[in-house]
């Protein structure tokens, strides 16, 4: 509750006026001008030892790390976020500096979104730091985009390279809510996810709830310098780390093959690729024209 | 997100079919019917060893607790709960009873009060459990309830009994969110806030934000018997424990002397009791006629 955020007033400060907002800290809740259409809700909590590693990595990029991951979400639909509330459990062997850089690091997201944090609840506590974000967000006059609405055909697209995030990536990348506006308004989205999982599974996602399949093509899959420098050492392809690795945070979306057509030819964003199709069933993966079974967690038994 | 919610299809089998609800799991995030008045938004935080000991209370009631939180803020501006979202941190050490045990107990308070759990985000790690929820709600047509409404002359309430929360109270309490509707209805509530810091905290905080002091009754404070437990061997008196023990969730409210003097010729529920009168400045405990400054702690010195 906003009555007990204790750097509120040190946030509020520094907080542009947001017209959204009709009741701010000072009381047990946020009062928010009510969304035109569907209200977006997604939350997401990080841990350390598990989302990031505090000792590793500092606080702000923590805090950015969960504004982003949860604006992604809403971008995931194609919303617009409007508002975000931030829980966290401190660990006792820090200072007040933990809570001032973590603040500052969801703020460098949230700001660039124009998003208010508009409460929250700060706890201190024996325990390693919890970061919990919820972020609210407002379909567009299109509507929300859901995973659900591929179909055989369809065109795949994912918005920019995958693969290696943990070399840093999935701390400092920037969550496509501009390109999912953008693309909203181009074309039909008929299906789209943000890639947390990995690719292969979170395309596996979208054709279990559109009830379909899809090839992708080897080839035209996009993958990041990071990947390659992991293949180097890791044993596995560059090809097979942007397939399974996750926390790319991009967006992977299809469409039917005449706006796939037009996205190609209009090319909105640079990072835009085509990657594949959409298939009555199965998951696979095309490379030199032959067709492999491609499982959920990226892995492809000849690569 | 949604899509990660390990145990949303086992919650859904068991949840009504929630027309505010208009996309459910297995999208990036939840879409909700927008709310026709002002979005209210809280959150709380609880942690194994702070706000409960998991080993000593179970999970079913750390799941109430953690939910009725969080309706309480909502009942604090007398709005409506509409829905809510759920994120855990699991600790290894324990199977998926606990996450089971949990949701029952969230979906406990969750179901009284008509509010779909619409997301969440489950984890685990080598952690204690941390669980944070959302909750999301309505104003109704006569606006939210703030903290910042109270003037000199007004009347002092309280919704029900006070004190030893620590016995019990604090895991099992109702959310006073149909009380609050109920006087929100009949009067005009001028400021309000749930009692989580205790009596003289909260009501602190009423006067901080107000601008204005007051004067509570300490004959007219309504007192548990659990704080009369408690009195017989901690060396406060049942009073203290009442002022200052916190976690009672009762609504603390202040109405103008009309409002006042029909709340109490109609008795809208039992437990309500007029406990004081707000003054220009300054915090006050009148007993038998003597009037002592009372701390936002709950301390007075005399008693």
């Amino acid at each position: 509750m906003p009555g007990e955020f204790e750097y509120i007033a040190w946030l509020r400060a520094r907080t542009p006026a947001h017209s959204r907002v009709r009741l701010g800290p000072g009381d047990d809740c946020a009062a928010l001008e009510p969304p035109a259409r569907e209200l977006l809700v997604t939350t997401d909590m990080l841990m350390d030892g598990t989302d990031f590693i505090l000792s590793e990595v500092g606080a702000r990029r923590v805090g950015r790390k969960a504004m982003a991951a949860n604006l992604s979400d809403i971008a995931a639909m194609a919303g617009v976020p409007t508002a975000a509330t931030v829980s966290l459990a401190l660990p006792n062997s820090h200072g007040a500096d933990l809570a001032r850089e973590l603040f500052l690091g969801l703020r460098d997201v949230a700001d660039a979104f124009n998003v208010p944090i508009v409460g929250g609840d700060t706890n201190s506590w024996a325990g390693s730091l919890v970061v919990s974000v919820t972020a609210l967000g407002e379909a567009t006059v299109r509507g929300p985009v859901r995973r659900g609405g591929a179909r055989p055909g369809d065109w795949i697209f994912v918005s920019g390279p995958l693969g290696g995030s943990i070399l840093g990536h999935h701390l400092d990348f920037t969550p496509r809510v501009a390109e999912a506006l953008q693309l909203h308004e181009l074309v039909e989205l008929r299906a789209m996810c943000d890639i947390s999982d990995g690719l292969s599974a979170d395309l596996n996602h979208i054709c279990e709830e559109s009830r379909c399949g899809a090839v992708l093509d080897g080839d035209a899959v996009p993958i990041t310098d990071a990947a390659r420098e992991l293949s180097r050492t890791s044993g596995r392809t560059p090809l097979q780390h942007a397939l399974g690795d996750g926390e790319d945070f991009e967006l992977v979306f299809t469409v039917s093959p005449e706006d796939g057509t037009k996205l190609l030819a209009r090319r909105p964003f640079p990072s835009l690729a085509k990657i594949g199709e959409c298939v009555e069933t199965g998951l696979w993966l095309e490379i030199n024209g032959t067709r492999q079974p491609l499982a959920p967690t990226g892995w492809v038994h000849s690569l």
